[in-house]
């Protein structure tokens, strides 16, 4: 069976194919035959070695995938053979509050990752996948749509009438556009592009500001909220565009924090402190969480956004295709 | 300046029109000229002595009406001259808790109500009613969409892909579909009649459940989700119905008790304990409420529905037609 | 190895000691040798054919126990030989929200019980108890400690200067008065019995009323805060105290509904409705709360209260004890 | 009637006695004659003109005092002449959440303070303070005591058996240790100096560490906490301090950030993405948050801290002794 391991040191040249041996599901676990991941920025950091220095060669990477269900270990309940699943981000985070343990059981990070032919999983490691959706599709979501899910409406609340602001065109930022607006919210968005401002309109925000052109786009986006700011900011810059949110949201607002693309940096936190404002850090999230949230996008026909499908043999060139920025929603490998 | 008064006693023949002094808004006041209002089943109960036996005539009743603003006292700031606006249903409960003597400000009720030609409220007991809206359709706002924006969202935090279950065609529980809607949800509804099923189902009702045919609706309801229950119940039967929504509400769930209108009576509390339910006593809910529901409403261009306009001459009439319980959505009153 | 059976009917008489197999741990497992073990009224109800008159004989009853590991299955590395754990009421209710498949796994009900000197659990389903505490203490936690703690605390949210009515001196009362006062709580109790209050009252409880001699004690209580109400009830009465509580609670307030001891009965949620009260069922909890709490009871040496203490032999007898309503705070029986 | 202003420039120097007019109190006003006053840092801040530079003068300051009641304006009914109050901070943040209004009443910022021997509040903008404090203590709760109780209880919902860690000896950080522990938690505290923590664990600290002796203080207090980090830390110095405070809390811990002595720096925010962390800006509370505290203090007899009292003329050593650092609780004015 194939895989793609990550061989010898770090750099997206060094995903190399491997041949490994046919995993077999012992008691509790399930064995899947993958059809589609998709790429998530902390799979390109970790193949180049940014996100985990210490990780240990060679590494199967890979967070997100879906796969068919080809044999069950004794005592498995919760899938049958058949079934199209896929992996939950932290193995061990099924509900509750995060916590160290769960976090140790990420994918493709505290432990291998998904890029292989086939894959053993513990049944709870699993979730079925709304119906509707492509493979592709279903790729998508383990870890930017449950991110977004869990910013904007397991720990945000956001509710019809509500104001949120995204940034750029990533793959959580989309999720983040469309699950906000399924819960009847009032979408600005922010992107380098006016053609991409365009593409997130269609899909559902309601403004769009070019950061590009408009540097002081905390502002310009208090104005369109007359004077008042934003309810809601889907922070994925970090340091960098952390000043510009705090210009943008409310008193007493919330900013979810799931990036830190722009880095570390100066900061000045006393708007935080004098705005009331909560900062809440978002990794992910739970199966719970993902569970919700495929009720509302089965319910809803939801389609997430694919912005190219690469080979199995071709995760090198999709891991370019992610290092130029030059997508829109996710980029998706598929057998 | 004309008014209708309940005089003599209890009963809707005794609601008659009386010729009562023009009012001057004091400081911190507004002078309003009435437009439109509203009647709801507690203003029907209020004039045949139901509600409080010991109410004091002549009385002035009802909670909801919409008028436009003529005369500000000093300091006014919430509002100018020509502003439409609302009454708020408690005029003392801004934001918070409920209180006692919050409670204690109720209009039509503990404080006289708004059927007359002019009225002068505190500026604090006011709020802008959204621009798309007829007169009609903004009177139907204050007791009604209040109480159910207050279930659903303020304490019922629903969420896209969570199912609501809605009891009958009133007010409340239309609005409740509305938002239930709004936020994403799945909504099943119950009525006696399959012909207000349809029109439910058209205002966006997933399901209808006929609970004349179908006297065991509890189960029917648990079978339309898959055996699990609904996720929130907007209970306006009381003990009557409670038994069948404590079937139909999953464990862990909530039902928001609205109304009781099927009265006192044999009621077990077990179910509540076995499947840990919240069941949250709702009376309508605060100026907070009703200003975040109406930035929903107004981002939505929602349509209340309004079952059939009587003049200011016909409120008897209008009373008459609650009582028979035809009614689909809000009957409203206009000069 | 010795357990005792509910066989050939119900009833406390049909309870017999019965020798069963040495239990051997699979994968995944813990072996438990029991120490002492705690009744609760579920026991006594399940025991007399009232709690699931369908419940298959013979049966091990009994939720709650503490025993020491001495030996486990493979990969387990939640406790290891020699640990003093007590296994949790529903073996699959770790975190998060109840489901009915969680509430499938409730010991001594759902599941065959504790009540034998050797028990196999999955590792999931056990916890380390505080090391202060004595066996027999420790015997007490898994339902009535855990149901208070879900109540007061996790749901409950009590905090330092508000009010907590509790209701007579069962041992999830007694709990439920010194989980209040460690938060800081003002704790008001009832009793039919003033030797009671007096008791309850050196427990913590600031207030005693006793209901025999005060029926109206919903009015008692109300004076007891200068007309407000309590902000806290832990219900354990039913329908039979539902209306006094509901009288005694504030505005905005709470009931914790943990036990139906007065049945099913008339009742009126008019005033849920009115004061906009929220009753929350509580069916035990979590691992996850049972931690918790362990955590606060360790950190504060908290006691619980034993009433009686009997001998392996005589768990009859210490039915028959709890069949009486004699006792204050918690019977248990040791080996 | 006496009054110390700030006058012609910034600077402890300047602020200096003047002459006022006796304040009357229109509807809805009261006359407080103040008894005592208490300085927060950002009365020193402010009298420096490091708070706001563009600051109006003459100014005056000071947001925390308590004062006798002497005469009511026309429709008063919260309180009665003879009555002991202190002005709430934001004098129309009342309950519910912040916004930018009510942040633009902060007494001595947005509006003037309370440095008089009379001044003239709204109704609604004062609470009665606890009967069993001396009027210098009664005096300290406004800013720092609200403060420290929004952080720790009403966005906290610290629980027994919760671990908190608090950051030096200035009054909010006191307070936080005090409530706290009156809601049953662990409390962890840092200060520069061994003779401050002696004094912190009588108040209730479990554990002191030296941040001077142990500048890597994060790590220190994940070791007290078996690796686990705490549930929570108040967070008194901003960019300076984070980076500590994030390595002390634990995965999916809350840090409430209520003051930034350390200034603007270097922050790294990745922890809080990595750890689901909480940053929950805390800008003192509501009327509300107030009156919830008030009940714990007199329940529980709570003696704040204080730590010197200068006499009324004594106001710019006041400051001065502030400006030292060399305070442990607050520092009181007296007439």
């Amino acid at each position: 069976m194939k895989a793609h391991e990550l061989q010898g040191g770090f750099g997206i040249e060094n995903l190399k194919p491997a041949e490994r041996p046919e995993p077999k599901p012992a008691a509790g676990q399930v064995l899947l035959t993958m059809r589609a991941w998709s790429l998530n920025f902390r799979d390109l950091m970790m193949v180049k070695g940014q996100y985990n220095p210490k990780l240990r060669l060679p590494f199967l990477p890979l967070s997100d995938g879906v796969g068919e269900v080809m044999a069950v270990g004794e005592g498995v309940t919760r899938v049958k053979i058949g079934d199209r699943v896929a992996g939950i981000f932290m193995q061990k985070w099924l509900e509750g509050e995060p916590s160290d343990s769960k976090a140790k059981s990420a994918l493709g990070g505290a432990i291998p990752g998904l890029l292989a032919e086939q894959v053993v999983l513990e049944q709870d490691g699993v979730v079925h996948v709304p119906a509707h959706l492509t493979d592709e599709e279903a790729a998508t979501l383990p870890c930017a749509a449950v991110t977004a899910w869990h910013a904007v409406v397991t720990a945000g609340g956001i509710k019809a009438g509500d104001t949120v602001l995204t940034q750029g065109t990533g793959g959580v930022s989309l999720f983040a556009v469309q699950f906000a607006r399924l819960l009847g919210a009032h979408v600005i968005a922010t992107s380098s592009s006016d053609a991409k401002l365009a593409r997130v309109r269609a899909l559902g925000a309601a403004e769009g500001v070019n950061y590009k052109t408009t540097p002081e786009w905390g502002k310009r986006v208090r104005e369109l909220t007359d004077g008042i700011g934003v309810d809601h900011v889907v922070e994925v810059g970090g340091a960098g565009t952390l000043g510009e949110s705090l210009t943008a949201v409310r008193m007493g607002g919330r900013i979810s924090l799931i990036g830190v693309l722009s880095g570390v940096g100066q900061m000045n936190p006393l708007p935080i402190l004098m705005k009331n404002v909560c900062v809440q850090g978002i990794f992910v999230g739970s199966r719970s969480m993902f569970e919700d949230m495929n009720k509302a996008i089965a319910l809803h026909r939801l389609q997430p956004v694919v912005d190219r499908v690469f080979g199995f043999d071709e995760v090198q060139a999709a891991l370019r295709h992610m290092e130029s920025g030059a997508h829109f929603g996710k980029i998706v490998v598929k057998r």
